[in-house]
Formats: structure tokens, C-alpha cells, sequence
């Protein structure tokens, strides 16, 4: 698509910056659907489309990579930034197909708080990979990693606790294999951020 | 087992090509004993004699990437693509493992379906690496990835189906454990498919 | 924490050992906690100090390689022994959680069969890095791999009895997505534990 020779205004921070956009505006999305107390097919639609238009960046990305010989930051660096991040979209997509095929409707204040960290943790994302265009910004960088290690173990417990409650009190056990595979799913969308966050820490680490 | 000193007649595309071979014959043999509806151990046993074969070429292929100084293609790229290639032989044992354990015994049309767009895929990957002796045949290669990824946006599509159909109709949790996870074991088979034709384009695009 | 420049006496193979023998000391604590037939949550977190532990020397391991211009085995090889290490004690924390989660109280054969093996294979990771400080060790590691291989084997085949028998005796499906998830776990620290023989083997392989 960008040929052989790029345009030297395109650049790879670029497409970590667009991807970033693009996984916010999913979770965002995500999040809005939550709230909403329903999810039609429709909606997770545009959440597909989102998480389409990332793989595309991230295929872009890679391609970019093959015929590229001077890299701003280290080739496998950037092989394994975008594909971290693109795991994290497809999580997102994942959980949306969850709530559409179990046909859930009435959601539950754990499967909010999730969410909202988990959009919470892409901000954060977008925050660090703009970031990497200068690494004079390496503490501020750091931080935002920091940040969704953090949420990311927020997440965790806000799971185990959703585990233990979903076993106590729910007495249909289709509805907890459901509600087992939507919690993880999206406890383990905050563990692939955290997956990003440990490729930029050591992309900066590198610099320092 | 081949020493230090490779004999000049064996090749890494003779692994690649050996180990694509068990593969297709292990999902054929999981298709046919599916369509049989009926997975004896003894039929099992036939996977599982199929993948530590492919194990074994894996092994062997990774010990001759050691002992190599100069390679046909990256060395990342051998070790990236006959580990992916492994990862699909493996998911073949695990599908034809959970029947057995599971004690399936009447098979139904999606598990039917998916099976096959597995064989399908296995045959494109067959036909990819062996392309990849030459890379004047980059495009067929490429036109064999593109199938996979087709197979798999299939083999997605068609779980989707069966998991959504599978809670509405199955009265019995337990049959729903166990059909989950085979049709997920199913499909995760052919996802390890399309990670093996994304090191295939991977390999291909250095040599555009 | 070291500062850019390692002290003389802080080396890679410093890091591998403490790391190996927090994970020995983790599974030692689940196998005391499942033979007692209790898991409190007091007990868990024990498990989960190690882990933490554990996790800060590969931090500390993967800052030292970033710092570190001559390093005794090659890079990667540093990367994936250290984060393949880390896997093993962080699905042992796994287990404890589910136990604790789940509120196990009686425990079963098959569990503490699984417990024991893990405990084993974490022993065999122990001696095969330690020997990795000298090559003209590795007859001695090789071996040390092969039984973490054989250990991995057997866990393999428990687990396919343990799910079977569940399925056949256990009336509670909550029971058994529970247990499930335990046995699994279980099951995937020893593959975690192949795992880290598997790079082991490889940095052997290069020093034949």
C-alpha cells in the first residue's frame, strides 16, 4: 500500500498512535454498550469494524517493517509493540461477542467496573506510545506503564471477586459458565495492556 | 541425529515439507473418524502416533537450525514457522483427546464442518511451505495464505454459531462443557493455522 | 537498582537460581497446602509473596540485560529463560487462587498427584540452570530436561483421567468447572515447566 519506499511522513509512531486511537475508541464503545444494559449486533458491529481497521494498521505496520532499513526504535521492538496491541483489540471484539452470542441483557456492577478500567488502561496506552516519539519523555512513559500495571491488578481482584460471588449467588450454571467467560475475557484484555506496557518499558530502557 | 555436519541433501524445506505432510494426515484422520461418528482410542492413538512424528521434525529441524550457519531464509523465521506449524498438530491431538475423553459418540453437523475447513487449511499450509523452496512463487504462496485466513474467518463464524446454538438447545451443562470446548479446541486449530500462514507472508515480504 | 553498571558479582546465572528457587519454594507451599487439606487465604498469600518476589528478579533480570553489553548466552536466550521461568510461578499462584476462589476444602488424589509432579519438574528446572554455568555440564542438563519432559508426560496423562472421572462421577457441574479449572492449571504449570526446559535445551544445543 505504501510501496516499496515510504512517504517520509509516515512513520511508525504513526501507526502506534492510530492503532491506539482506534483499541480506545473500542473499549470506549465497549463501555457505552455496558452502560446501555444491551448489546445488538449492530453495535457490536462497529466495535468489529474498529478492531478490522486496527489489523489493518497492524498488517500496514509490519509491512512497513520488511521494507524499512533504518528503524527509530528496534526492529523486533516495534514487531512486538503493534502485535501486543492488536491482541488487545481482539480481546475487546471478543468480549463484545460474548455479551451478543450469550445474549446478555442485564449487566452487573463488576462487568462495568471492568470495562471501565479496561478503557482507563487503553488511555493510558495511547498516552505511552505517543510518548515514544521522544525519549526525553521516558519518566512521564513510565508513569503511564505504572498506571496500567496498576489497573491491571485492579482488574485482577475485581475478577477473583467476581468469581466468588458468581458461585455463591448465581444458581443457573449456563448463566456462570456466561458470566465466567465475559469477566475473563475482559480481566484479560488488562493483562495484554499490561503486555504493551512491558514493550515500552523496555523500549525505554534502552534509552535511558 | 544428523551430527554436526548436515548431509547437503537435507534441507529445511524438507522439514517444513514432512512435518505439512503428518499434518494433513492427522486432520484427515480426525475428519474421517468424526464422520464415522464414532472416536475409538485405538483412532486416537493414530493422531497422537501422527503428532510425535511432527513433534519429532520439530525437534529435529530446531537441532539442525543450531548446527547451521548459513540458511535458506531468516533463522527466526525457520524456528517462528516449524514451531506455529507444531502448534496446529498439537491443537489436531487435543480436538481427538477431548472426544475420547468426553466419550462423544453421536457427532453433530458443525463439528462435521469444522473439521473440514481444518483439513482445508492444512492443505493450503502444505502447499505454502512448499512454495517457499522458490520465491518466484511469492504470489501462489501469498494466494495460500489468503485461503487460510478465509478458512479461519470461517471456522470463527461457525463457532459462533454452534456455541449460540448450543445454549439455547443443550439441556444438559455438562454436554455443554464438553461440546465448548471441542468446538473451541476445533477452531483454535485453525487460528494456529493462520499464524502459520502470517509467518509465511512474513518470510515472503523480504523477498518481494 | 544495580545502576547502569552491574556489579562484577551480580550475573545472569545469579538471577535464574534465586528465581528457580522461589518457584521450587512456591510449589512447595501449594503441595504443604493441598496435603493439608485446607487453603486459607493467609497460606495463599505466601504463594503470592514468592510470586511477587519472583517476579521483581525478572524484572531486575530483564533491566540488567538491557544494560549489559557481553552477556554469557545469547540475548534472547536470556529473554525467554527468565519470562519462561516466570510463567511457572505465576500459574502456581494461579492454583492457589483457584483453590481459595473456589473454597476447595477436601482435596482428591489426582489433585495432589499434580502437585507433587509440579513440585518435581520446578526441582529438575533448578539443577538444569544451575548447570548452565558451565557447558561441560550438558549431559547432566540435558537430563535434567528430559525428565522435566517425562514429569510433564505423566501430568499430561492424570489430567485426561482426572477430567474423565470427573465428568463420569461428580453430579455438581459447579464442581466441575471448578475442578476442571484446578486439574488445567495444574496441568499447564507443568507446560510451563516444558516450556523452560525447551530454551534450556536450546542454549545447550548452541554449546555442543
Amino acid at each position: 500500500m505504501f510501496g516499496r519506499f515510504l512517504p517520509r511522513e509516515i512513520s511508525f509512531f504513526d501507526f502506534f498512535e492510530k492503532h491506539a486511537a482506534l483499541t480506545i475508541e473500542a473499549a470506549q464503545e465497549l463501555v457505552a454498550q455496558i452502560s446501555k444494559e444491551r448489546n445488538t449486533l449492530a453495535e457490536t458491529n462497529r466495535i468489529k469494524a474498529l478492531e478490522h481497521e486496527a489489523d489493518n494498521i497492524t498488517h500496514l505496520c509490519l509491512e512497513a517493517l520488511h521494507k524499512t532499513f533504518i528503524t527509530p526504535i528496534e526492529r523486533d521492538d516495534i514487531h512486538h509493540l503493534i502485535s501486543r496491541m492488536d491482541d488487545v483489540t481482539d480481546c475487546i471484539d471478543a468480549v463484545a461477542d460474548c455479551i451478543v452470542i450469550y445474549k446478555i441483557t442485564q449487566m452487573n456492577p463488576e462487568v462495568k467496573q471492568l470495562a471501565h478500567i479496561l478503557f482507563s488502561a487503553t488511555q493510558e496506552i495511547a498516552v505511552a506510545v505517543k510518548g515514544l516519539r521522544n525519549m526525553k519523555n521516558a519518566a512521564a512513559i513510565r508513569e503511564s506503564c505504572t498506571l496500567i500495571n496498576k489497573f491491571e491488578n485492579e482488574a485482577d481482584s475485581i475478577l477473583r471477586n467476581a468469581i466468588g460471588r458468581l458461585f455463591d449467588e448465581e444458581q443457573d450454571t449456563r448463566l456462570i459458565i456466561k458470566w465466567k467467560e465475559i469477566y475473563e475475557t475482559l480481566e484479560e484484555a488488562t493483562d495484554r495492556c499490561e503486555d504493551v506496557a512491558n514493550v515500552i518499558e523496555s523500549v525505554i530502557l534502552e534509552y535511558d
